[in-house]
């Protein structure tokens, strides 16, 4: 019998800490990472592998032929499939991938990091898309450095949603999708990611909202089998205080809401930012909150730590009503400690966890 | 030997879960509530004596002639001396304040509340100006309360700020203040307060930031007894990530750190937002973060629960080199349980805690 479809999970940029818990999440956890590989490069996974071999077995690197071999890579291995196609080559001046990659400076921004990072994705989201491969997770990559290589996208949410745009053959517009975190205690959509907070207050827009609620409801009625009660922030200081400080939720949120509702949606707000997020600890009155920008919902599902944060990318599908799934841990590259070997893995296996649950995989 | 002054707290919205959970202080912490009083209405009070009775001996009112007979008030009763002058009488319709105040309605917004409440504030502030009680702690008022008696000030802070600068005789802008929130494990300051997000992001200006820094520095010196750790959180997501969201980190919050490093302040930043206050858990990182807008740092200090914050006002003033000690809980008026004996009185009790640690009074 055929296994399924394997897990792909990409590096993030190579002069952070993604490698290291790559390695790591293989060597800790290897039940949970059943039926994943990494994509990528053998020198550099190899190099992460050593870094990993501080207090558990250092794993020695499987080289995978092809996505499928995955499942039937040796246990208590690493197996990596070298990034299919020749964008590296162009990018190093003439350095062989595995020069490259086994002396690639720890917490240094660099074009060609960026260039390898968002080649990893790119070919991991078209292979989902495409069927060859389950499901993505992703290790954090660093945004200045794909500014560097040039890449149009701000993170890997908005290079996804093109990805999926292109695939279904619709447009980006047509293809919303919204960021949700969550850790064990509070989950959080976000109306907009990757904008300054001036041109987040612009985002806050009627058909934003509605959309942020309508994606919401549509996931999580998947992820926990029934319609989700939503709560809603509001975008000022105590939801505007009826108008005092701030009409957004008066001429937009609300009237969102109400539409929502209207819509059969089980949203509720707005509700005061400062309270929302203490209020729907632990899911007892509510099971996500919806977040009008990044910090506000960030800063509340990260406060506990960041090894506990799991980002979902919700809304992505290839346009024949299959989802694509794509998780992340919640934090960032972390130059500052990359290379030392003391970066904690768990927030990358709780996103494994988390993309084998949304795939109907069992524990 | 003469008592020190007394400590006045102000009762709040009358319709609220102020007057209650003055009330169960004064039941439930005597100790802490040592040296304090009531200012506001005899029958307001005794009715909320009556709600915080539930598990606890229901204290006596006791009314007090002036502020300084708090001291010899008996053991075990609530001491409350009537708002003085005839404020009152003005607004209530002919009726007597204790039929007023025996039948206002919980949790029903009201011009004659809002005009009670910003009263008692008024007198308590000028009192602690003149040298006649030695510090406030506030119950919560309802802003629209106070917008419908006309009150010009948008909370507390606003009111305070301008009658501390008009005791030293001087501009509210030469008496800047700040707000603080404090929980036994993060302490925020906060760049603006009641102001729209959108308001709010242009009040983030080079003097505001190093000003909040200066206020953060000279108030923490005191309370600490050392310079504090001052953790200077970004604006945008990840701190603009060097000025793909956004410039503000580069154009203005980074200089003034930097003007701030240079008068000796051990400011550190801009970080990003999302992570600061993770990482400022506990002190010892840092003692405090400086936020740029009221959600970004009340979303931190509030989500482990509202019951253990306290809001400390930094900056205030009597012009003669004396502080003006104003602290509150870290909740609102909580209309939806007025009137029903539920409310918690722990973060009440925790601000008059602080208040007189500010005063160095001794726990």
């Amino acid at each position: 019998m055929p296994h399924p479809l394997a897990l792909c999970i990409t590096p993030g940029d190579p002069a952070g800490i993604g490698p290291e818990i790559v390695a790591k999440a293989f060597a800790q956890a290897p039940d949970v990472l059943r039926g994943c590989f990494c994509v990528g490069d053998v020198a550099l996974m190899r190099r992460a592998s050593a870094l990993a071999g501080d207090g558990v077995a250092q794993l020695p690197v499987a080289q995978l032929a092809s996505a499928g071999a995955a499942w039937d890579a040796p246990p208590r291995c690493l197996p990596v499939l070298p990034l299919p196609g020749a964008e590296l080559q162009k990018n190093t001046d003439s350095l062989s991938n595995s020069e490259l990659f086994a002396h690639i400076p720890y917490g240094i921004l660099a074009k060609n990091s960026g260039k390898f990072s968002v080649d990893c994705v790119t070919w991991a989201a078209r292979a989902a898309l495409r069927g060859e491969v389950a499901a993505l997770v992703t290790a954090p990559i660093h945004k200045e450095a794909w500014a560097l290589a040039g890449v149009p996208f701000a993170g890997h949410t908005e290079l996804l949603q093109s990805q999926a745009a292109l695939h279904a053959r619709c447009s980006v517009a047509e293809m919303p999708v919204r960021m949700m975190l969550a850790n064990e205690e509070l989950r959080t959509v976000l109306v907009s990611i990757h904008l300054s907070l001036k041109d987040a207050l612009a985002a806050v827009t009627h058909d934003n909202v509605l959309q942020t609620l309508r994606i919401t409801h549509a996931s999580l009625l998947k992820i926990l089998g029934r319609a989700p009660r939503i709560a809603v922030a509001g975008l000022n200081p105590h939801a505007g205080e009826g108008g005092l400080f701030g009409r957004e939720e008066i001429d937009t949120i609300n009237p969102a809401i109400a539409a929502a509702r209207a819509q059969g949606i089980d949203a509720h707000g707005a509700l005061a930012p400062d309270t929302v997020f203490m209020r729907s600890r632990g899911f007892a009155r509510f099971d996500v909150v919806v977040a009008m920008y990044h910090d506000q919902g960030l800063i509340a599902v990260k406060y506990l730590g960041v090894d506990k944060g799991v980002n979902v990318t919700l809304g992505l599908h290839d346009g024949q009503g299959r989802a694509l799934v794509r998780t992340s841990p919640d934090h960032g590259t972390a130059f500052d400690i990359a290379g030392q070997g003391v970066a904690d893995a768990a927030s990358l296996i709780e996103a494994v966890r988390q993309a084998k649950r949304l795939l109907g995989w069992p524990d």
